[in-house]
């Protein structure tokens, strides 16, 4: 699957971007066959063969179509096989089916992609208009975000299957981990001035359109956890006989444990011993006591937070706290290959804001005041879906470096439990009810 | 059912007004007879018998077995029977079961209420503790709350039945209302300044925990219309195809009306010529043109907002604009007995803010910032419920007028519609959008 | 709810018979509140309200209307309200939704069938047509059935409500059946020949068009046990663990069994001391261990069968020993107002045939060779309901005496329970596997 | 996928027989590739890989590990994986989550297919005991059960996608069938005498226990259609309304269309000119007026019958007519490769009672009289199946021609279409009603 050798001449950083960001998928591709890009094991997730389409069809839909002088479409079934929900686009086929796309085979898509690169070095070779580069930058960035799907999917189908592969069999340099792991550093609370402050994105590159108009919004002090919940101090939430007791929970969150009979995080399991492990993309592992708790709901989260005396910070107090710190976009991301989350290191006053996990925040996603939805069919990107999610912050072990930003904003539903998301506890600047220790 | 003739010799206020409530809601139950008091046409609605004795359980279980030395319990089975979701207090039956509950039977849940009214005249000639009284004001909202659903759940159910019968025959003064529906003022936008503004309850009345800490929030500048939307308005949206241009609506609203096969509000009909009739408590009427809108989910507020170019208020917009303009809380309430929305008057700048229906906010039903959800199992009251919501405000036609205020909080799923929820527009203070008139 | 005096000057039998039917299902609402007759506790039952009206029904749609000149419907909008099935009458409200009907209230709906049975006395003073009596004796045993049906559907709503009521609270001569129970007759087999026998209705009587036509049928010697199973020996089956053990089941009973989490037959449940008590008619009861098992699905009959090492009897069997032996039609009926089928007594080689529990026959409901389905609405009475449904035999304790015959087909679908249904073992004549004592 | 070599020392005609099965089966993959092997589109299919690995598990589990001393499981895992039902085996993959199993690859399974005959050919050379050359015979009749599956399975999972891929490209011979087609013999009925009927296997070769005891049955006098039901008069059922007509229907089959939509038989849809065509194995073709229906449930079956004024055969009636006509084994089955039925030719009374399509009879799947279930798993092969299902007699254009004779009974749920299923009509020896022409 190298097809990344078609874009030679052009020296544009954007066309030397669009060859890394398209191997980087290939890459992610590659422990797979045909077989496994074939599952589907719920109706969120999608098949890693309709990623490696789907994100070429963006192209070809978007770009090379409207953009590309005598653009000749691979297969006009393509446009509406891959179209994923974009009703102005035109028809698309039932989300929870794409597991049946034996047709195209991996070949045909593997041949579509290179179709589509093609198109777009010619496209790139020549004057691409602004628009056309605007969009390529956004089809950059929609990739990057399939490319992260299409991990938490692959993990959601290896974990479904009687025999459980792994999609890594050796995670790299695990021994190291396991000795930073041993000892995460004591959570402090890190407080933060209240007031009027600016979010959402601002400056030169890109940002999707959710993250605008940058505005101001008036916050009260608050304190930030300087890291994120470990697995220890979930454990201790769950042995507290947490998912039994209803005063804990957000009605449809207890309704959801109830009638899911959830009892811990999604892919955790008791092991022989009465210890736990946890599948990963490397397998079963016993559970890393030190690492920070992944695969819960936004219910467990909250859930956690009232269990600790504390709450989940709201998105624009998370943006802030990573701004006035000038929080460094490095860590556990994608290209690791590590593709888990792990401890966090001793150093830096607010750690682990950047990869590992998705933090869930308070916040539901809404438009920001003044968001304008983008006219067609790009606009259905993110304004359609602002209704029942809520905001997560700061990347995961699989997401791209390069695609984080302090004013980025996933979104899923409050049960989603694939992804890589997990807890950072805020509370109110002034005071801190709680019902453990001094110091979390 | 008269049994507002047990508490005589006290006359405190707070005495007064309990006889005021329980007799209100039976007021509202006059109508109909022991097998309409049966119905639940959905798991969301629940029986008029069950709202009798659940209004009743709450002063029974919170005050008189608190706070009443020698109370007898009524029923000990009575205890977890009308238990709504208090998990503190015990075990409940299944909400949907609620229409299997033949026992008690109408006369014991009857008699059921004039035991614990006895109990809380008792309670009330003595010295009642302020923690009493406060559960008592509380209990007193929380059956005005119930008194509502009573309405919209018979609603439901006698339209869910094949003779649809009516709940009044005669609607009061219709001649009155229908002449003064004719003509609905024009809709004006009436602008307000952005700035720091305070919100949340103030004062010394009764809120319930929702509505506090009164706290400031940033506004821009916005704009609201003058009065609610009307059908001959929403006429216009379901003519153009809204509801099947998949474009104004939100993704889950679109998946919501394609399921459901929605095609205008609940409860309208086409009649034969064409036109349309609606199912009100005074059985089926033809569509006032003048009349505001109701009976619409959020998912088709939000698409007329956008079809029209403006957009659904923010709550905080909302309670603002009402206390700027001091806007008397007046209007079309239960007291009148019309139990429907009519048509707005001509005067006042900001008509309809009260009463007629509720408006559907563009705001997910949150805690307000420092938000302490109360001990014991009166914190469940609220705060589990803040999520996966909306925030609606002013109150309507099933809404008693005591029993509203500014910052009042109602919170119903994007999806409902069986409450009597309407339209108000806003835009941004600076430009509006519009694809339509310019005097909307 | 007396109306059984309005016919009087006819001496004809049947119009005697038509007051009695109609005076038995008036009896058997009596213990019923208005409230108690809105109860369906799930879609396979009824409201006894319904049934009430329902069987008025049949007499208006199929006589009243065709047979009486001058005949005026008591109300146009019931002949839609009350139409169960019948898809040549017209369109019918859906099944699931019959608990829904406040209207007509229980008062309308006696004066509707005051109405008919005023219109049916005047049909019966005049000269009636063949037809029209042929349709009364079908409409008489219609009612009958229904009289069963309501029987079983209170049963069931009543206990699925919080309070489970009784419906009678004193038994009839309790004590004198305990004593009987307590020792029921060892269960013997009882031979037959093989050979070609006639099965289905002949004679001059009265039967359903699915005991026709009369035909031959070819059987080999069977055996029939003595007496019906009973709970001491289905407890057996309960702790020789098989609610455990798929391979006594079949496919789709085991399924059925774990989905809907089967551990003993329907009403059973266990008491503090470990034993088990039954909801019955009059309320909670020990468990009587010499009565007949009750309330189980054919999949639990053909299970306890198999462990058994029996099987159950062919419908043409269990015809052609009732008819060998001469079985005289007595027995425990809903005459006896027990309503609860009781502990065989000794006489008799082949006992407890009629009355106590319908007994599953390893019979799929099919038609006779040669049936002919009637012209027209009442066609549909039997004919469609002939697929994935088994045959019961024999009456059960909520059947009218005057109801049941050798040749009658009662037929329900595998995993129904709520009937009073139970086992009778048969074998091949010639030899009998086992696994337990030798005088099962 | 060629594994065929292996055997070849012996020359038994078991083992000869061995490898022609296995070899037919790697045939009917031959046109799939490794992802057309994953599907699978509803629970009630399975993928062709899981046919192609649960049929070599058949081998392993009931031969191998018990009959060939020193045999090595191939992987420990497959014995639970690749278990489809057999609950005394062990435990089994839930069945709808087949289309998950992307580990084993397709290549894994190949291996363990040549694993396991080189295994069987190893037990082959020695001296096979007589119980495992019994079970030899049941695991390749097994096998050919499961080719028919594979083919209808993938024509569902290919029609399923979006793609709608042709399995094969070229029908064989096309030309010369359509030739044939556009003329089908008149139908004429023929007629057969009743009385006492030996019906169920006798003889020496294999049969499966379902097929026995060969036993007597008593019959009257009926006639069977000279041919299959044709499309041409199929169409004229659909264009008399019957899909609207609730009368022609069992009740659960009027359930059924009304619910899933059905208008006509799967895999028709209208195309431009209002005329049909037909999904097939060779992608969509043109409907063949003159080819017999297929694909319809027993629903549709059973209300063309009632339309055509006739009825569907008994399950006894079709063996007697095959047995007493002497029919031949001919026809087209699966050998042919055409995978679709075909008009009859002009020749024979009896036309087309084997291959084509399986024929519908009235008789619901139960035991034969004296019916003993086998010992052990094997015993669960075919009786706990008989439950809801209708027999269907004489195989079809999928269904290889050694396997099929004159007592064999298929069975399938009554609303089962993905099968080659059709219709035969049948009636009494005596008169037949009709609404339509003479000779029908």
């Amino acid at each position: 699957m190298s097809t990344a050798t078609q874009i030679t001449a052009t020296d544009t950083a954007l066309s030397g971007e669009f060859v890394r960001v398209r191997h980087a998928t290939e890459q992610l591709a590659r422990p797979l066959n045909a077989e496994d890009m074939m599952l589907q094991s719920m109706p969120d997730a999608s098949p890693a063969k309709w990623h490696l389409a789907h994100t070429t069809w963006f192209f070809e839909t978007f770009i090379l179509r409207q953009h590309l002088r005598g653009y000749r479409v691979f297969n006009d079934d393509f446009l509406r096989v891959f179209n994923s929900y974009y009703k102005q686009v035109g028809d698309h086929p039932n989300r929870a089916m794409r597991g049946l796309f034996s047709r195209p085979t991996l070949d045909e898509v593997v041949a579509y992609r290179q179709h589509v690169e093609r198109g777009m070095a010619q496209l790139l070779q020549g004057e691409a208009s602004a628009a056309a580069e605007s969009l390529l930058t956004l089809g950059m960035n929609h990739e990057q975000q399939h490319q992260e799907l299409m991990v938490t999917d692959i993990k959601h189908a290896f974990w479904s299957q009687p025999l459980q592969p792994a999609y890594h069999h050796q995670p790299r340099s695990r021994n190291k981990e396991q000795a930073i792991a041993a000892s995460p550093g004591d959570c402090k609370w890190i407080p933060f001035r209240g007031g009027i402050h600016g979010i959402g994105f601002s400056g030169d590159g890109f940002c999707f359109d959710n993250e605008t108009p940058q505005h101001q919004t008036l916050l009260r002090p608050f304190r930030l956890a300087s890291r994120l919940v470990t697995n220890a101090e979930y454990l201790e939430f769950i042995r507290s006989g947490a998912y039994s007791e209803p005063s804990l929970w957000l009605s449809e969150g207890w309704d959801t444990i109830v009638r899911e009979q959830w009892h811990a995080p999604l892919y955790w399991e008791r092991d022989q011993a009465d210890g736990w492990r946890v599948f990963t993309l490397h397998g079963w592992q016993p559970l890393d006591l030190a690492a920070p708790t992944c695969h819960i709901s936004y219910f467990e989260a909250d859930a956690f937070a009232r269990w600790s005396g504390a709450r989940l910070p709201l998105e624009s107090e998370w943006e802030i706290a990573a701004r006035e710190r000038a929080v460094p976009i490095a860590g556990n991301f994608s290209e690791s290959g590590l593709l888990h989350p792990r401890a966090s290191g001793q150093g830096g006053a607010l750690q682990q804001m950047y990869g590992d996990v998705w933090e869930w925040t308070a916040s539901p996603y809404t438009a920001y005041p003044g968001f304008v939805q983008a006219a067609g069919a790009i606009g259905e990107y993110n304004g359609k879906f602002m209704c029942n999610q809520y905001v997560l912050r700061g990347g995961s072990c699989a997401t791209p470096q390069s695609h984080i930003r302090a004013s980025y904003r996933n979104f899923f539903p409050a049960h989603a439990r694939w992804q890589f998301s997990g807890i950072r506890l805020a509370s109110d600047g002034d005071t801190v009810r709680r019902n453990n220790d001094d110091e979390r």
